[in-house]
């Protein structure tokens, strides 16, 4: 039976043989849910960028370019990281190049990893059914904030561990914790992350609906992978 | 009102602002355990030594060494890691010099505290009562398993979690995470531990006494504080 792992902060990869798994990337707030929603929705390509300046520099190529700094986005940029961004008809077609605090760190320290997919609520059933069919062992990378650890990205490996019992074999603790995380509060997902550090900061921006998007499971059936730099669906 | 937070691994230490704190270690199976329970029954003082070779050479100063690696006692050694081995009649007004596997690292790297503390379920509550007391800041360091988070550590840090609550403030999302694994299991701690990782290697080693011993609330109710090098009761 394949295995699967979950890396609750990227601080902690190190401790992972990353180029012997498929990794899932994880940033439900907001970045993962994100790539998610705009794959699903016409966008052509993501390209996750390391930083601010880098990111800028792609608007002369033709990208659209979205950024956030602590929730807020970048004034320039093109588009912050609601997701609600990522949906509107000016995206179709078009390719985003993308800067996050949490998420576009966590996937470059995931490189060499057999294969990277994207991974949120939105699209939870069919990286699932991805993984089942992949046949390989699985590390899921939560992004955290900051490089501790978050709720809702613990909350997502929970939710896909627990998805994934009978075809994975918890390889260590941190499945079995996340997974009993999720179970405990799957039936109020919304109400427990109130309490969250990172919630708490995003109320006083006002995105509440982002927020209840972004835990909604299976509404954009598609799974980006990373193909060269750039995420894509297949 | 003062803040708590909970270092996950001793890994993500770098993150937290050690010197405004009083760190509380944790390493439930079995240094913080055993520490508690040796002070509690008349051991003098216990010095964590960062290997086994600087372990070897206390032994012709007067000190019982004690010693473990991957969970089994070390050749010429006179203690292992149970805490049962700490409670003989030998070791009392001993000096025990000890190196574990995680918890002396966790020490280790937790030292710059304003205070530190050793916890374990052994002596929760008078723990509990003695951060209440000092007013300080709070940072529960869990050892982890070779930098991984594991289940009994997170579980005890939400059991402090838990008993602080109205006290003491959460800093961060890892103490609701360990305080909701925590409410989730606590009436079934040790069944709930069977599945964990650590402790179906330990199980290899037939320790099951030691298990239930080290989740036994309150059983030993002293507050071993770092002094110096030395680990003693006040």
């Amino acid at each position: 039976m394949n295995k699967i792992d979950v890396c609750l902060s990227p601080e902690l990869i190190h401790l992972y043989d990353v180029p012997s798994r498929v990794v899932v990337i994880v940033d439900i707030l907001r970045a993962t849910s994100c790539m998610t929603s705009g794959l699903a929705h016409g966008v052509e390509a993501i390209l996750p960028v390391a930083d601010l300046e880098t990111c800028r520099t792609y608007k002369s190529q033709g990208y659209l370019i979205a950024g956030e700094r602590n929730g807020e986005k970048v004034e320039g940029f093109d588009m912050g990281n609601s997701p609600f961004e990522y949906m509107a008809p000016t995206t179709k077609g078009k390719k985003v190049a993308v800067t996050t605090t949490n998420g576009t760190q966590a996937l470059e320290k995931s490189r060499g990893a057999k294969e990277i997919l994207i991974g949120s609520f939105l699209n939870l059933s069919v990286v699932a059914e991805r993984l089942v069919k992949m046949k390989e062992d699985v590390l899921i990378v939560c992004a955290g904030w900051k490089g501790k650890v978050n709720l809702e990205d613990s909350l997502f490996a929970g939710a896909l561990v627990e998805k994934l019992k009978g075809a994975f074999a918890s390889d260590c603790d941190a499945p079995l914790m996340a997974q009993t995380l999720y179970t405990t509060v799957e039936g109020n997902l919304e109400g427990y992350l109130r309490a969250s550090s990172h919630v708490q900061r995003l109320k006083r921006l006002h995105i509440h609906e982002d927020i209840k998007y972004c835990l909604t499971p299976d509404l954009c059936p598609v799974v980006p992978v990373l193909r060269g730099h750039e995420l894509v669906i297949e």
